[in-house]
């Protein structure tokens, strides 16, 4: 089969033999953004052409692909879920001699019940899914919006969205903050770990960021550590209102490296442990959502 | 005398008689970062020529003008200090037949020892600190970057920054929530409400901030109230961390009308009574500073 994670600005297909090992792996920038209308079965021709042609019958397609800016809208599926509802929910849409099949988001709501949305993470949650004991367990799923995400007995429960990553690079690009900090400056894990403890003192964010300017007038925030005290600012925000919420450690990390590392460091300074699932956990997910297909003898298209 | 506000894109400028009142008044879009290298001289010609050369002998200069990008550095002042240590810091700069003098900027520490700045505001709190009582009073001023500052017998105690103004701007503007809300949208009071209580409700304002996004993509927040609900967001977060740091009732709120209206319902909103100050603080503080540099007979330059 073949899996497709198609998000906003890049795209990246698998090709998975019958066990669900990864025979090929491409990436291009053809995310939904760059595609004209009507123009989603050529841009799957251009990527995947030679699998179709060595007869891939199943083509599974996750992320913004299926959004209404997308190929068509696979709309939002309501928490609790397994991977077999989620499968029943794939919308197939027409394409030559293979079937294509969009995944849909999930929603949930909060703890103070106010909706949430994810489109394309439910994949990756999938895919370490079976991996996971039967009782209830924590996913993390940091990034630009950041997922929280409770599973138990192979089925996502509900999560919440953070919007961590995206919030950093608005204020260290687009506030006075820029002028303190190198954005390309490497991680320094001392001024990450400083931005950690002083999330955990008083004042509130909005005060604590001012902090970063005021450091940095008085020589006390050396440009090249700034970005990462930043991003421990808020990491260390985000981790205790999601301690705060409730998580069942250990807290299962999924995502970039570089990210998963610096969650890492933030939950451990908060006693939490954590375990971080190194795979690629988005072709596994494309795979048992395949499967799953295939058992319920979805045939449509 | 003559008292400018000088700041970062703009500039203000005052001529005041012997009792403090507004004679004249000008505005221009001369801030500092438009000034050439030793061009400030020119342009305190340039909005003040007849003024001065109708004989006005000392000139008063607060904001950015006294920072390290502009005309000279008056170096931040440790608070506590009273209007008569603010004159006495107050830096001489040459010019022709006039004493000029800028205004120093305040540091302070936050409960947690960390440095805070501030520079123009000042000449707005010793505006209105004639009018309070001797015992302990509480200043807010709304803005970019918001000043919560205790007061106390005609001396400013110490002062806390909430970045809450630019971290709006930057939010609306340059995250995926540009795309759920309007920015020149009328003010909402509804939704502003509404942005308030969920201020005060789990998860977190990273969290809560992405909910926007969620209410938006099921149809649960109109365009042109989301600016509304994202204002009262951080409003609601920054008024909740300056109570939980502590308060002296009412709460005196110092600023353009369209946001003492906000601060003064979001204060109320948590049960806190507040009073406007309205009239035009910065001419009265510029006017204040001037009293007490004649008054310690201060005649360098």
């Amino acid at each position: 089969m073949i899996g497709l994670d198609w998000g906003t600005t890049s795209l990246r297909a698998y090709r998975l033999d019958q066990a669900g090992a990864v025979l090929d792996k491409r990436e291009s920038k053809s995310g939904i953004l760059s595609v004209k209308p009507g123009g989603f079965p050529d841009e799957l021709h251009n990527i995947a052409k030679d699998w179709l042609e060595a007869g891939e019958k199943l083509v599974v397609i996750a992320g913004m692909a299926g959004s209404k800016q997308g190929w068509a809208e696979a709309p939002y599926l309501a928490c609790p879920v397994s991977v077999a509802e989620i499968a029943r929910a794939t919308l197939p849409v027409p394409f030559p001699a293979t079937r294509v099949r969009l995944v849909p988001g999930l929603k949930a709501r909060d703890a103070d019940g106010m909706p949430e949305v994810m489109r394309g993470e439910e994949t990756q949650i999938l895919g370490v899914l079976d991996d996971l004991p039967e009782q209830e367990a924590t996913l993390c799923l940091p990034g630009s919006h950041s997922k929280w995400v409770r599973v138990r007995a192979g089925r996502i429960l509900d999560f919440s969205t953070h919007m961590t990553g995206e919030v950093f690079a608005a204020l260290s690009a687009h506030t006075i903050l820029a002028r303190s900090l190198h954005r390309s400056a490497a991680h320094h894990p001392g001024a990450f770990a400083r931005g950690l403890d002083r999330a955990g003192q008083g004042g509130g964010l909005l005060h604590q960021l001012f902090g970063l300017r005021s450091l940095s007038l008085f020589d006390a925030m050396p440009q090249l550590e700034a970005a990462s005290y930043l991003s421990g600012l808020l990491i260390g925000h985000e981790v205790a209102a999601a301690l705060e919420a409730g998580v069942a450690p250990p807290v299962h990390l999924v995502g970039a490296e570089a990210l998963t590392l610096r969650y890492g460091a933030a939950l451990a300074a908060f006693g939490i442990p954590s375990v971080t699932q190194t795979e690629d956990a988005a072709a596994r997910g494309l795979f048992q959502i395949g499967v799953a297909i295939d058992a319920a003898r979805i045939t449509a298209c």
